[in-house]
């Protein structure tokens, strides 16, 4: 009989790390052992998120909680400022982790990737977990060496702060490693209202639409003369990333070492 | 038996013109009875547009041309320099003016007005005969009351020389007459890369893509929690506006005085 | 100072029930007298709906609740079965139903009608609340006079029973009202995979998408010559129906009668 | 000095064969040697498309126009008829045929392979050129992997005989390579207006429009909880291929044997 994959969740009161939660009792080949938030008092991990009791009980103590529940992998959503010491803690450990941040310079992965390998253990470090969101932008970067004439739009809520989003300008990157550089437009060409042309990148235009109800949208558009092709990635809610998450702890059982990008479990 | 009704067009080799006497040519209760190009020879209308000739030459004399083809109502896509002559001279003639133009001013229309109704004729003047196009701008207008929150994006060709287009802006002020004046978006909301955000008109953003390939397309997002609203009018063509001038010739016979917009056609 | 409009939720711990608690704490002209729910204890409303405390308990008794509360408006998303009996309770008691469900007679409409009418009360029974789709479904249908060559395309979750979904079919209905009845597509058209062609309604089509992650969207797309003209609404979540509820609640205090429709509503 | 590559249209005066000679009088490495038409006289071939005149005359002879101009390369848009005896003409002369029709046999195709190795000369069979097109349905199929549940719509104009189009088969094929073979939706469904849930293909439903002024336009809808991944292709006329063309003539100039199919020339 196949051993299910025991996984320990860090910020498992928080909204991603609810959905991780939900995804780790959902799947067939996986046991949720532990849960820690500091937050939270001791609830049934499975009753926090509307689920059956799972027996498992929410602990506010990291290291005791790893100790006692010797998970397989640990999956943590809490962000930059604890990243790096949840990482050693759990490669010390012997525990596989799955960080969904950044906030980790070179250096410090270069060094978690020797601790991974000592251990003989593997490990993933990503912002981002949408497999949708990875197929839109590479499907652009590997269309744009044929449409080097496109725009960039993308979508999300009114109340969001940074514009264009981090995805545009990693989907902007990604197409000006394989675009040959142009510059589109006529040179001529005059704005009446500023800003209506969007923002300037290598050549091309990145539109960043800002409305309530939104979660995350994205659309390339290629065009020449007679055609357009289009690749569009809509996100709703959070549940988007967790068929990512599920790849990447099934992943991390596979190999030593770190590896950043969920990009690379994708083929 | 029912009369056709007899069409002149003016500027017949240009590439509205060309559209125009196509129509004209096509349309069971229309003759089209004379065309006048300053720069084409004596060449049979039809077979300049390849279809089957139809026994009227090209003249190079609009007076001489209206004068012996006596026709019901004219069509002129030639521009503002020559409209208002033009239009004088069709109503001096008795001849029923569609004007496809802009520039004339608010006192020209006036006059012209009084001289049509003293003509007992009706006539026309309209930048737009795009069904499609009035009706998104007077969708969105009308929903823009419920749906405050907006955005509009077009897309024209790569070598249109301003930004936002025409229609855009038009749109922008029709919606603006009826929607309650928000400022959308985040107030602390930053550019990262400057102009991404688009163009700022009354608390919302218009965005202008430019592509090769694009003709004129233009959507109008209006968005709520939980729900958006799309209205997308797309032109593939030129083709796009003779179902509007065949619904204006058989119009303007129906009224006297002088009618400024296509809109007041459609209700 | 102006009076809050004091509102009763029957079935306010169903998912509709909680987003029409959530409405009504947030709206500052109207106050959460009762709610009501055969299946949850005596829990505050708010609480249970992961705001603040609102001193409002849940009762299991709606004749109890709504003597004691004495609400102006109640509104109850049961469904139909009780449809009738709870409108019929609430008039007699002198508030105003707000009804989201259908299975009303046009005879049980007719006497609820006069019901309310003796009672010099307003009510609404209304199958749909959102201002989106009935928007949508106006524009299409005025549409339609201009552009008579038309399909629908509707997308909803995978594990929907019917297709077209209802909105769909009202849309075609409302479509025909108006439209040149003309048989689209080429008489000898023939379908390799049975079906491709979608559903015939009155000369167009209709074509249901079903996909995981959908919640109700639909497109409606008219096309001539040289344009097309694209009429979409997506719904994410109940929440869209929410404004919708909130204009019914203000809007039932202001008349007598029974209305069917939420769409008289929406000029 | 690069010597520039010899072309000879057959079938110029086409569709397609016109926009084959735009292009290579328009491509600065091509140059045009001969045109071929059956039914047009001897006309300029720059001429004929509305360009400056090229000094090449119409032949109606197709043997005698090869002979004498020694083109390089042969491209043939004419159809399934011709195309066997015109590749094989063309071989022999030892020029290198870029042949846009179906209606070879794999027999054919594997004798014509061993004529181009053994006269040393590269040749082409593509029933498509459409880059983007192609792009199109090979992101889908590698989508698919990772998004099994997945619909296509396809648009084309309304007098087109067959439903779905061909690009829509074969999509549905390449996807069938990759896909895990779920059967979507709910299994207890019902069709209320027969046909709306569209064609049936290896689980997955296909939707064919139709609609006036729609030249061809498709779009693969790929979803799962939370998010939904669109690929979608628009063409609005011939000159889409163009460019595939243009790739195709260069191409063959650099390899030995027939290929079928323009995909490989994409990487």
């Amino acid at each position: 009989m196949e051993q299910k994959i025991r996984v320990a969740v860090i910020g498992a009161s928080g909204r991603m790390g609810r959905e991780v939660v939900k995804t780790v009792l959902r799947e067939s080949d996986m046991e949720l052992v532990a849960g820690v938030s500091r937050t939270t008092g001791p609830i049934d991990l499975g009753k926090m998120v509307g689920m059956d009791d799972c027996g498992v009980l929410m602990s506010n103590d990291i290291e005791q909680a790893l100790s006692e529940a010797r998970p397989d992998v640990l999956v943590d959503f809490t962000g930059p400022q604890t990243a790096v010491s949840h990482t050693n803690l759990a490669i010390r450990l012997g525990i596989r982790p799955v960080m969904g941040t950044t906030g980790f310079t070179p250096g410090a992965i270069a060094e978690l990737d020797k601790l991974c390998q000592d251990n003989g253990i593997g490990g993933l470090i990503a912002p981002n977990f949408s497999i949708g969101a990875i197929l839109m932008m590479r499907f652009a970067a590997q269309a744009s060496k044929y449409f080097p004439h496109l725009e960039i739009i993308e979508y999300h809520g009114d109340q969001k702060l940074d514009a264009p989003s981090g995805t545009a300008v990693k989907t902007a990157e990604l197409i000006s490693e394989v675009r040959e550089e142009i510059k589109q437009g006529n040179p001529k060409e005059e704005e009446t209202i500023e800003g209506s042309r969007g923002g300037y990148y290598n050549g091309f235009r990145i539109h960043s639409v800002r409305l309530p109800g939104v979660f995350a949208q994205q659309e390339v558009i290629m065009a020449e003369q007679g055609q357009a092709l289009k690749i569009r990635h809509d996100s709703y809610d959070r549940a988007a990333y967790m068929p990512g998450v599920a790849i990447a702890i099934r992943k991390v059982m596979t190999y030593s070492g770190m590896i950043y990008g969920f990009e690379h479990f994708i083929d």
